[in-house]
């Protein structure tokens, strides 16, 4: 049985194994890849103490971090076992612990969890979006806004999240559209009001349904379907941000611990502790309102020395 | 008139100093010094994504970090104005905001402020500690225990702090003292408990008054005054973990924002804010229960992106 099973391997699962296993905890990483969503950035430049970095290679600086702790022969300090790739399918309460299953079948018993697997970005699923991920097509505008500077950018999505990527582009983007799919935009008054009265001007294009991320190397337009005219439409661009919103990873654990609304594990923010003793959460798979690197790194260290108390407390 | 003034150049200010500059937010920077406590530490492996580095180096690559935002002729994206080294000596609260005074008499209006600045170890103030720091004796059991693997280790503090080190120590150290200066221990029983059950003995030393830490290039000895006895006794080891608290640098805010027992600010760790409309904290100064480096970074990436939206919220 291990002491611990932390589930992902973003920048929360990897501040997780390293601060477990300098504890010398019996734990397992379970994680799909390393990374995290930032894997597809051309350029994080808010990694904190690092100026500059390819999403692909703030991957690798994690896994690298995680891996020196790794537990395997002739590393006799090392306590980390890491099943990398794997999925987990289902967690179940046992006596005195958890059971998990992996997609391979594969059960594991654990006395403690941290849920460090985050969420999954809503993709439009159009031609080009995957294609020029990274090359204009963009996720997350408080990191990113600054790429597009004096440039033209679409954001797609008319709630909340798509409203705060037009206010974030303000400083920065020369002309911003904005592409809401129903009759009128969906986030609050207050951010509505923000975008209106902003200091650039925001063409928002309501009833559309966009239909593919044009390009060569680069991001260079969009095609939309004008939902009531029934016609396509395509204007020119340099960069389209998705904001269609996230669903939080948190299926496997939803009978066991508690959700809100938008399917997010809710936290104690100061600890990590989730409504089930024993399951800790951290990162874009909990309720924490801000979703960033550094804030999924730091809450799961937080995580990590929680639960250390808590072993060490329930040793017996 | 600032928007805002983060007070603090560890982890927690160059973090919100990147991302308030990032957000154009009109901001200024104020502290003595970059890279927070850590900047004495020989070698940091716990923070995130960097496998080792020197407390220097971080504070350098912290440093480097926020001044590439540094607002000054020719670099037109920056917004973050820093004065370093300078101290804030005093906050009080004016009609939209807040005013501060540096040591230096300045007076500084803001509309918000994100304190970050930290804590001062208590030390002990005997000779040798401050030469040997680095070299033998250290702060932070949760970070530097893994250094002393195989070492004879003298933990100073029979408070919690002292107790959670010797556990810390155990899976590393071969031999460990613990010196108390009163005459028992103080921590809670449930740790004392821990401490006594552990895997190894730990010689537990009452009414212990430290009076030198002793070593040439390294620490190789301490020397205390048997307080009952009035007898002063050394003894050989290779390390000394000073664990005597900590006192929150919170005395300029105490009439402003609430603090807890501690003196530690008082804060809502989901986004950093404190009981005063328009401060925010984040870090050692706050009463999130650990203090790490990668904790002060993430809690203030949610203050920054808190005041971000309140500084949107009441532009008018």
């Amino acid at each position: 049985m291990y002491d611990l099973i932390i589930i992902g391997g973003g920048p929360g699962g990897v501040a997780a194994g390293v601060y477990a296993a300098r504890k010398k905890i019996k734990t397992l990483l379970i994680t799909e890849s390393f990374g995290g969503q930032s894997i597809v950035s051309a350029d994080v430049q808010n990694w904190i103490g690092t100026k500059s970095v390819s999403g692909f290679d703030l991957a690798k600086m994690l896994e690298d971090h995680v891996r020196a702790y790794e537990k395997k022969e002739g590393n006799d300090h090392g306590s980390v076992e890491i099943r990398s790739p794997a999925l987990v399918s289902a967690v179940r309460e046992i006596p005195h612990g958890f059971e998990i299953i992996t997609d391979k079948g594969e059960k594991l018993e654990t006395k403690t969890i941290i849920l460090t697997n985050g969420s999954r970005r809503r993709k439009l699923g159009v031609p080009g979006e995957k294609e020029f991920e990274g090359k204009g097509v963009a996720y997350c505008s408080t990191c990113d806004a600054p790429l597009f500077s004096g440039k033209i950018v679409a954001v797609v999505g008319g709630g909340n999240a798509g409203l705060e990527a037009v206010v974030d582009l303000f400083p920065y983007a020369e002309k911003i559209y904005l592409l809401e799919y129903g009759e009128a935009l969906k986030g609050d008054p207050v951010t509505q009001e923000r975008v209106k009265n902003g200091p650039k001007p925001v063409e928002i294009i309501l009833n559309a349904q966009t239909e593919a991320i044009l390009g060569e190397k680069f991001v260079n337009g969009l095609r939309y379907k004008d939902r009531r005219a029934g016609e396509l439409k395509e204007f020119v661009l340099d960069g389209v941000f998705v904001e269609i919103g996230a669903t939080p990873n948190s299926d496997m654990v939803k009978d066991l611990v508690a959700l809100n609304k938008y399917g997010e594990v809710v936290i104690d923010s100061k600890t990590g502790k989730t409504s089930k003793e024993g399951i800790w959460a951290a990162g874009d798979v909990s309720d924490d309102p801000f979703k960033q690197n550094n804030i999924s790194a730091g809450d799961a260290v937080k995580a990590a020395l929680s639960c250390y108390q808590y072993l060490l407390e329930n040793r017996k």
